[in-house]
């Protein structure tokens, strides 16, 4: 079944929130084999809306709104959907009730504004749904092969109604959709184009499962889609192009769905019994930040030693003053001294570092913003890894500390049975 | 002048990824005083990118697209766009020649894949601008009347584009809009419902400027919005009010627009002439991220020590071991110490630590999740807060970390002119 979330409210045009409703309900419903194609967002304009309305009931099989359904004259979804179907408004008394005991409960005062008692009034023939955490009532409404649904616009009250009445409501009222199952593979040292020549074959011409490939800050992540009756199905679709994957990319630490680089990491390092130490000037304390991320960090991370000027590289890490004369702290030998020295100071099996020039002051022609000196120090001896990585100060950053994790682990893998 | 956003990708769809690029673009456009009427998201879908398209350039007059600009099969925007607008693609050498610079300064290799070329492809006539942060180049097609400009997606790639490229471009070619001028004011030690008692009065019942408030991870934002012709005649709307915002405010540190409380430290030290330092345990390295995310950071910022485990606190900070075995890591006391470890350590003006319970595990009854001490030494002495944060480890992490910056403006306001 196809559908089209649209959005309305002028916080979302003006940009000042994300629209985190039309990612959650597009998650849920998906995972439930319906397939979302459209999101449309609209403003508190009765035209345009109604416009939105006609024009998503002409292009799917369920439209679902969210907000538009408060108490304020702004508020005109449900009037406006209402009026598209040729249905009209009814005013229930026990409807009514609810509204008025919930805000009794919640605001202490039985008192309600006539705007409120707006609320109560539901298309006709259509069905409600009662809001647990919220005055306004959901609707959703059946008419001509069409499904037209309103829920509330604030988060945590469309939430509730998802999954407390839309989604039972859902399951109990149409056959299974069929289940998608999606695995995701983030691939931290190639370039897009590179990993599509690898992999694209696999699912090359395939409907299913399908392939598709993401460039985020510091790593491609590679989504494959599968879709089937059941869950197991999907996950037999899935399982042999995740073997033959993991064959191709032998050797290249890789993470899985919602797995960060920093919880490979985590479960490389606990697996061996290793802990691990950092040393940042670049990033600034990001690369420790990352690793303590993950929780129960604290029995293999022994910390992270920020070092921003050269005078700390050389009381706290030790890295020798001829060192950052000769070769000024942007520069492998920098890095590998800082990285043995943070291995010292904190007895850690293995240390990483990090040196470079974050921007967007402080590049020349040789160095460039965004040139990054990594080190790895530990049982196997020192490597260094030379990186120019794009985007301003923040980016180059998240891109190094996500890059510097990701050596400690390759350095792992290559060395470690 | 009416503007639609136009988003792309299946991720967006799937419910993956909330979407940034469209609310970024939303502020940015309204700001200029461009009107955002409709956000619409389509998947890698041809006949349905081509009807999206289609329906926007009927109903507004600048469509904006993001995404599918890539180099794999799967990007299509700027190959429909041109169909639709009635343009050839030509091969562009000389973009090719930059294509190639920044995959060889990046990814170490002249070799690219043929998919690559197709970048280098751009509609006859158009526009097409440079991409500093990527490969792909954006595009800009004016035709009968309608404006249609291609972004790419990866949300850096496209903020970079759009503030070096497509912002002047709009400046420069169209006349002005009006202005919506915003002034956004973060307040890090009240809560909402206090703020809009201590402002609320001086934007009643006026509907320019107007003010909305928002809570937002570690501190609430406040915004004042003023309609104007012009630029000066927005910002003598929001002046006065401002004015008499900073007087009430008096001795709380807030700061403005896009300022975050990192860059109000700097501001505040720099002005001093004052070094500062950090110690952290539960936030593992994000307080030293954070005052590293502002540029310059390096003129002020010794560094912060990661001392995630109590060996290291008493090692490199000195924290006695009678105070960790008397109060625990997790007391005013450890904090204290170690905010007094870091300064030594560094030779910092001032320094600030954090200790804490981040969480899921490791909480008791009488040190729950979320208790975190943070200490401020400086030459003014030793302050030491409790709080107890709400939210996940990162969400932890991240309040606990803003908040110690803002414990050393705060100290610093407090105590010297």
């Amino acid at each position: 079944m196809l559908v089209e979330l649209v959005t309305t409210g002028s916080e979302l045009l003006l940009g000042e929130i994300t629209n985190e409703n039309s990612r959650y309900l597009s998650k849920e419903l998906n995972a439930l084999g319906y397939s979302v194609i459209y999101h449309t967002t609209v403003g508190d304009n009765p035209q345009r809306m109604e416009q939105a309305l006609r024009t998503a009931l002409g292009r799917v099989d369920m439209v679902i709104t969210t907000g538009g359904l408060g108490p304020t004259q702004g508020d005109m979804t449900k009037i406006i959907g209402a009026r598209i179907m040729g249905l009209p408004l009814e005013y229930h008394p026990e409807i009514m009730d609810s509204i008025t005991e919930w805000v009794a409960a919640h605001h202490g005062s039985r008192v309600l504004t006539e705007n409120q008692k707006r609320q109560a009034m539901i298309p006709r023939g259509a069905v409600s749904f009662a809001n647990g955490a919220g005055t306004a009532p959901g609707v959703a409404i059946q008419k001509n092969g069409k499904i037209l649904v309103h829920l509330p616009g604030p988060p945590s009250e469309m939430r509730w109604m998802y999954k407390n009445r839309l989604k039972p409501w859902l399951m109990q009222h149409f056959k299974s959709q069929g289940y998608i199952q999606s695995l995701y593979i983030k691939i931290y040292d190639m370039g897009e184009a590179f990993i599509e020549e690898k992999l694209m074959d696999l699912v090359k011409g395939q409907s299913n499962p399908t392939m598709a490939m993401y460039a985020r800050p510091g790593y491609v992540e590679v989504r494959l889609t599968a879709q089937a009756a059941t869950m197991e199905a999907g996950q037999a679709l899935l399982t042999p192009i995740c073997k033959e994957l993991q064959r191709r990319l032998q050797r290249t630490a890789v993470s899985y769905n919602n797995e960060t680089i920093a919880d490979v990491l985590g479960r490389e390092i606990t697996m061996r019994h290793m802990t691990v130490s950092a040393a940042e000037s670049c990033t600034g304390g990001l690369v420790g930040s990352f690793i303590t991320d993950v929780a129960g960090a604290s029995d293999y991370f022994r910390g992270s030693a920020g070092t921003y000027c050269n005078e700390m590289k050389h009381k706290i890490l030790q890295v020798s003053q001829e060192t950052l004369d000769t070769y000024t702290e942007v520069s492998s030998q920098t890095a590998a001294e800082m990285a043995q020295g943070s291995r010292r100071l904190y007895g850690a099996d293995i240390a990483v570092s990090t040196t470079g020039i974050a921007g967007p002051g402080g590049g020349t022609e040789e160095k460039p913003v965004g040139l990054v000196y990594t080190g790895v120090a530990g049982p196997w001896g020192t490597v260094t890894h030379k990186d120019v990585y794009p985007g301003d100060r923040m980016e180059v950053k998240r891109r190094a500390a996500v890059r510097a994790i990701y050596y400690i682990v390759q350095y792992i893998l290559e060395n470690s049975k």
